[in-house]
């Protein structure tokens, strides 16, 4: 699932029925189990960006730029597979997720079940998020930048990691 | 999962974040496989409805109308289970899916697979579109009208089935 830099897009990229906003959905599904991790966004640059790394980008709505899956916790997906919908707005990637999808320390961002009146987490977390984007923290502060990507900015490890879920409604968008 | 019509909505239905359309996009699985069958949208009547019924019903952007999966073709889903992703934004349906969730025939609407420069299907078809939309069509003519549901059309065969994938540009948004 890695197009060579030099490669032109794949045609079907304008077959793809992008939004007014140039977004699609993109549900990300774990390869090997069914699992479904995630729901992002993406442009036609972070389409291109995934199949030429042969992992996901997306297009964070929020912050209104391209965002590495994992470039601060180090958990990228590698993509398997992408399937296009029936309408062709809508794509399924199926990857392999390294350590967990969600910010929150769980494999799935869908850890929660509506039961009755309430969200109930019914999944155990898969990484201590405190430690994993404190490290990273630490990590960025004494690398040096990489010149080489500007077009793919790193989020900070504020933005890839939202509060965890309460009663109270959720932060704003960050995918 | 069925809420009695006179119970009033759970109280977390205030706690999505909705879009500035009043929707949320949900992804439909396969309860049993896992399989990812379609993503639409549901805006807050679609998901009333859906949990007093317990079946799915979404929000048709292109026609401005309520829609219950399956109405036409009889192919519903019934839900089994729904989840929230941590941002709650998007909604994770798990079903037992009657019949295939794809208006072209197959279970699932996903069943096209990119290979290089070409979407290619490596699914088979679970019914035939032809003969059950026209089954459909012939039974609704010689129907009475059901003045119970004035919220929720019935979409036409038509609306609910839509033109086979091609290299064209797909048509207009149905979902």
């Amino acid at each position: 699932m890695n197009l060579p830099d030099s490669s032109p897009p794949p045609t079907w990229i304008d077959r793809m029925r992008w939004s007014d906003d140039g977004l699609i959905p993109a549900i990300v599904q774990d390869a090997s189990t069914g699992s479904v991790l995630m729901l992002a966004w993406m442009n036609r640059e972070a389409l291109i960006r995934s199949l030429q790394t042969g992992q996901t980008h997306f297009y964070s709505r929020s912050r209104r730029a391209l965002w590495h899956k994992g470039a601060t916790s180090g958990h990228t997906q590698h993509i398997e597979q992408i399937r296009v919908d029936c309408d062709a707005d809508t794509l399924l990637i199926q990857v392999r997720q390294h350590g967990g999808a969600c910010h929150e320390g769980y494999l799935s961002c869908f850890f929660r079940l509506a039961v009755g009146d309430q969200w109930i987490s019914d999944q155990s977390p898969v990484f201590d998020p405190d430690r994993v984007y404190t490290q990273a923290e630490l990590s960025r502060s004494t690398a040096p930048t990489d010149p080489t990507t500007p077009d793919t900015p790193a989020p900070s490890a504020q933005a890839e990691r939202r509060p965890a879920a309460s009663a109270a409604p959720p932060p704003a968008d960050t995918v």
